[in-house]
């Protein structure tokens, strides 16, 4: 079990950047962490609204409170109401308070133009990753004398791979098809699914949409061609959709599964699907708030009354991050006194993101080595390094990946910290590395300048 | 996989309360919640510093405002300097923000008379129950062909035996022993390892002290005791201590697992032990922040290595439940602007329950056919209920046990919400409940006047 977002690279980092401290000379004055999609670490700003429900929640005294505007005592009020002896400090419902489960479905029927959620499917957790290691734990009985399989993408988040590793799953990959910018070709698919079972019974299937580590957003086609895969296959769908609120590429638009099988009508709206919202990214970027949720749609009656009983014995999540939840699904409305600064911080950090994302691609497809799918939405881009077969063996002699290699020399040379594309997973022969889209804009352009300068000079030497 | 906490009698509790909100006449006017230690809900006030050592740090601008004493100020320029970007929306490092874990080890190394705790072993996670899971599912793997064990009390709070059931371990129970104060008696100890053997290989022991669901607080000999034991049959000693600072009885005292079993010296020192503290529980009674942390002491290299990888795969626990736990460990200091406040409050708390606690006990031993030994500390009193053979056979018609029989006809005679004793388990032929001694003073006073009419209308309806 590894989890590379936390991997050597990061503790490599973190000793230089103590070296640094102690004012030992490297070959650059900072590092520039692009390892994680850690928004405020990099300096994106919080939403003011949404930090101003949570202090009037945690400190009621700010109820009386004139610089605080009437929406944020509002909906503050709304949230405390919904907390036993009105306090941020009592346990909640096991799947989160019911005012704020009501915030998000409401959200996700207007995201879906009226199809219908409800309270009752809602899950939150500390941050999605609990309740995607707690559906998971749902699959761990064998099935046929063999562990139960989820299909999950490589390239994918490391989350998924460790905990299918550490919950007995059996972990089914199958390739994203980076030359159709990484979409999901169920020719493939269909084979990988049949090979995996001589060691698994197949139940689920994850997809991240849009892509981590990969930045893609799936057109509705592919999204509609999964949906038959699964309907056929009998496999539940894991829908990570945490960067839904991401998408940067204007041609590009996120189409949730829910809306695409539910548009698609019998059977395939019948198909069973879990999908995944977070505050941690999106435009509020609150990752260690730790406030997600998971909407179970069509879900077995049994498999939901077990998926109830486990949120229960940890009690619940903590009331803060299910305050976030609150204000990402029901932001301020025009009329709102905080409706115009939201709107404005909201474009802002977007707007940003999105320079930025075009910035990477555009600046990375002119190295000469280097290349990039178009970053049309989440946080991140997964670069292709051409690798020098003298770097491979190079690798090979320091018990190194080929990308390991090259992220620490990365790191070495230039102060930049990615995540090695091996962490991810990652078709044989080819190589990458993952970095994110946060750092500042002068900073993104320095990284870029710098990678340009590392790119040429490791061809150089790996010749 | 059962948790009796949240099981039958609160859902059947959530109905009644419902049909009294739609106007329906029971035989109650209101709902008495004794069913969880949930202090907040039953109105235990917030601790004013520490909310606004929250409130501050989510919101910054707030360190303008003159209205907030400057320890607090203080205090969040410290947490926030922890976090990256200064913001409580960066991910911590998995096992929590370095300066916050410094603060618990100093408040652990105080308690303990200057034995040493370290900021490197403490883990803080969302409430100390996902610790408690992560920690207990290090021990997953087989061993000589056959499953983990774990000794836990009976008995206990279920999350423990739970959390086994999923994990796939095997719960091996030891009776406390009712008549000594629910203390562990060893020679009973080593029996029940003894006959767990057939079934699995035991690796490590549980301890709850200050006691749930039994209130008691251990005596030092008796600690002693289990540590020689834990030492001689090399188990890791889970010792969860998060009421540690409940404690009412004026002749006990809380002694740590830790403290204990260095000052026995060697080879007792060196017995592993993992040790949980919570803000859930003290006098913060903040359930709904999540904030717990356990202390590895002592814990092999390579487990405590795999615990800070899966730690790190749900990347760190909430930001504000870390900044709770800092207050916890480090409430202001005499001389400091919140000092007096501070005490006040902490006092009046701590008062409060220890008047519940005697209350509680002395009553209900006045009450004929139920008996409880003295809520020495902890949340709670386990009670025992003199069950009558014609109520033993008519919740076998109902297909109840016994004491769901009492507890649900508790419930619907009066309104009072307990927990059956069979969910903590409890010696085969004793009967018990579970109250907390939470609800207010006044209501406490009507809680055990109409726990007098039932149980004398009880032993009437089924003399």
């Amino acid at each position: 079990m590894d989890f590379a977002v936390k991997g050597e690279v990061l503790l490599k980092a973190n000793e230089l950047a103590e070296e640094l401290k102690k004012g030992k000379k490297l070959k650059f004055s900072e590092l520039i962490y692009t390892n994680q999609g850690d928004c405020h670490a990099l300096g994106q700003p919080p939403i003011t609204f949404l930090r101003q429900v949570l202090a009037v929640c945690v400190y009621p005294q700010l109820f009386n409170n004139s610089r605080i505007p009437g929406d944020v005592k509002r909906r503050a009020k709304t949230i405390l109401s919904g907390c036993l002896g009105s306090s941020m400090g009592s346990y909640t419902d096991s799947q989160g308070i019911f005012a704020i489960r009501k915030h998000i479905a409401d959200y996700i029927t207007k995201r879906d133009d009226g199809i219908e959620s409800k309270p009752e499917n809602i899950f939150i957790t500390d941050g999605a990753s609990p309740i995607v290691r707690l559906v998971l734990s749902l699959f761990c009985h064998e099935v046929g004398g063999k562990p139960s399989g989820v299909l999950i993408p490589i390239p994918n988040y490391p989350l998924y791979s460790a905990s299918l590793t550490q919950l007995g799953l059996y972990p089914a990959g199958y390739y994203l098809d980076e030359e159709k910018n990484w979409g999901l070709n169920i020719k493939q698919l269909k084979k990988h699914l049949e090979e995996s079972k001589c060691y698994c019974t197949p139940r689920a299937i994850v997809v991240i949409n849009p892509g981590n580590p990969t930045g893609q957003v799936l057109t509705r086609k592919n999204i509609e061609d999964v949906i038959k895969f699964a309907s056929r296959e009998k496999l539940v769908i894991f829908a990570d959709e945490v960067y839904q609120e991401n998408i940067y590429d204007t041609d590009s638009e996120f189409h949730s599964f829910k809306k695409v099988k539910h548009e698609m009508g019998p059977p395939y709206n019948e198909v069973e699907l879990i999908s995944f919202i977070s505050v941690s990214k999106g435009y509020t970027g609150e990752c260690g708030l730790r406030g997600g949720c998971a909407e179970l749609d069509c879900i077995d009656k049994e498999v939901q009354a077990m998926a109830v009983k486990s949120a229960s014995v940890l009690l619940c999540s903590n009331t803060v991050g299910q305050a976030a939840l609150s204000v990402l699904c029901k932001p301020p409305e025009e009329g709102d006194e905080s409706y115009e600064e939201f709107i404005r911080e909201k474009c802002c950090i977007l707007n940003g993101l999105a320079n930025k994302a075009t910035l990477v691609a555009d600046k990375i497809n002119k190295i000469d080595g280097l290349k990039v799918n178009p970053v049309q939405g989440a946080l991140y881009a997964f670069v292709k390094i051409d690798m020098p077969e003298n770097a491979i063996k190079g690798a090979l002699k320091k018990k190194l990946s080929p990308d390991g290699l090259y992220a620490f020399e990365l790191l070495e040379e230039t102060g930049i910290v990615t995540v090695p594309g091996s962490g991810f997973g990652q078709k044989p022969g080819s190589f990458h590395f993952r970095t994110t889209i946060l750092p500042p804009f002068e900073k993104m352009e320095v990284f870029m300048n710098k990678l340009k300068k590392f790119q040429s000079d490791f061809m150089k030497k790996y010749k």
